[in-house]
């Protein structure tokens, strides 16, 4: 469908392995200071003098996490990258390097190899961090993408997801629920090539969503545009498993409830009208939908003027006693307690 | 053959993945000064004060780097530790910290997942390592295990592959070709195993080689031996690629040439008499088998007497001007050119 047919095909056993991870990581360049040796030996070595270090990891599978039926394979190592440094993010710290495994079955030619890296290039140039190491080997099946992800702050920054008190105001960034639309929009459109491969599909329509599916951004900007706020979370957390299971997080982990006003949730008017076409309930796939990249994060009370207004957060709700659940507050003003559905790979 | 049959099977979906995650980390406990945070955020934290950061990732997959036919799976989990700490070694630093990102399928019951992370908890203890973050999620085949392994030194300790120089001494720590001979030893046994599924196989006098294979140690040791002896390396590397492959890779990093002695190579008495059973030329197996995790370095050759005769060391070789090429000097005086055959997973 939108898999890029590349004409030529060179077999990634002609280079062997040494060659290959040659090949594909001689673009990288080192511009973080922190960087002291990147690729190239048995490990890299990083100089942070007093930051503090964070560093989070993910394991990207080929069936499972994408579909290479309608995930271009550029977009994909740009996904893979932001997914990790959307970690780094909701610890209100600043991403500076990655390391990048691969497993690759043999299938895929040298030319999809150098697709998927660019992608991983480009994020890296996008978010500044530094490709420093990582592994390339084969796989008995499919694609196998693990990144990890290291970044920087100062220990009185940093923002756990513990830290959330009774009535502080529950706060998202961006809107939710897109990602998972798009991602209904792209598995039609894949049943409806398998039917008849001639098929042009007009996703004129659908663009945003198959944009947040495909091509989502972490929110770097918001430990700055915080910081210009003089706002710091008390607890924070990145709601690509979806808004219900992430608040469940949130509050376990904090020992408190929420209450989450259904008609506060920010979602988009393409998204509101593809739930229809689908014959979905947008709220719940709005609290469900995952792999939406935004924030979610707690604010003192007193906090309110700072933040009222600003487009890049939505006050969804706000905390109470831990005694009193976490509850959706419906517009019908009534109370259903939330589930932490989430989005498990392993049921499926 | 040795797997584990193990009664009872608890399948992992009944646990969710949260649970699951829990469930299997919940062993593991911080103990380095430098964990401010481990598993539980969307990130671990770290501080490492006025040391410089190592920083090493791996990816094992199933049918590629291991088969369970023949590997436990504690010893897997163990092993796979064991592996990307001993690039911590390489670069003479201390391994303080792990992430561990787990892809199984569906036919893994909790239990093999158990015995896999016990294997790593066991490593972690041994090496005084925290297990500080991790992906646990569904492959559509097999087992894919990434570890990303954090260390920490001061920069004056830290040894590249890059600072070779002609006239020094080329040392390998322990023996090698060893690891290679237990995995023949293994597949035999597999062959034998399939014929006849009821054959006792006596496997006493391949106990060194198979240990070798199945349970290899990081050289954390090697550190602290060559501190005491007042000798700091001016290139270092390990050998999981094999003897041969590594001296080219230090060879052309230092831009240097190297003669390595055929009869100076550490090898087990068990090791010869297992060549000569399988009919296999020694030296070829101990220059290019692999999966040996000893340490291959380089020191001046004033610190000749210091290392002289140390159970630990044996020099193999001495590095030449980079015109001279790289190899082997055999019994007979000849000089064969070494080649980079490795281990080239992406040609299986």
């Amino acid at each position: 469908m939108i898999e890029d047919k590349t004409p030529q095909r060179t077999s990634i056993a002609q280079l062997g392995e040494f060659g290959l991870i040659d090949h594909l990581t001689k673009q990288f360049e080192n511009t973080q200071p922190s960087t002291l040796k990147g690729i190239g030996d048995d490990a890299a070595v990083l100089d942070f003098a007093s930051k503090k270090i964070v560093v989070s990891t993910d394991l990207l599978i080929e069936g499972v996490h994408f579909d290479l039926a309608y995930m271009p394979l550029k977009h994909l190592g740009y996904k893979a990258v932001v997914v990790n440094i959307s970690d780094i993010c909701a610890m209100n710290a600043r991403a500076t390097q990655i390391t990048v495994s691969i497993a690759v079955s043999n299938r895929f030619p040298l030319e999809a190899l150098e697709e998927l890296f660019a992608g991983i290039n480009l994020a890296a140039q996008e978010y500044k961090v530094d490709v420093i190491g990582g592994d390339t080997t084969s796989s008995q099946k499919g694609l196998i993408i693990s990144i990890t992800a290291i970044g920087e702050a100062d220990e009185a920054e940093i923002v756990y997801r513990n830290g959330a008190k009774e009535t502080n105001l529950l706060v998202v960034t961006g809107d939710i629920g897109a990602a998972y639309m798009g991602l209904q929009v792209l598995e039609r459109e894949k049943q409806v090539f398998n039917v008849n491969p001639n098929s042009q599909p007009d996703l004129d329509a659908y663009t945003y969503l198959i944009e947040r599916q495909l091509k989502p951004e972490a929110r770097k900007d918001v430990r700055t545009l915080l910081h210009a706020l003089e706002i710091k979370p008390t607890s924070m957390i990145d709601i690509s498993d979806g808004l219900s299971s992430e608040i469940m997080h949130l509050c376990k982990q904090s020992k408190v409830g929420c209450n989450l006003y259904e008609d506060k949730l920010p979602i988009d008017p393409q998204f509101i009208s593809v739930c229809e076409e689908f014959n979905i309930d947008s709220t719940t796939v709005a609290i469900n939908g995952g792999e939406d990249y935004e924030l979610l994060f707690t604010i003192a009370m007193e906090d309110f003027e700072k933040i009222k207004g600003n487009p890049n957060f939505t006050i969804i709700g706000h905390m109470t006693q831990e005694s009193e659940g976490v509850h959706l507050v419906t517009r019908a003003n009534t109370k259903i307690a939330l589930k932490a559905r989430g989005w498990n790979a392993l049921e499926e």
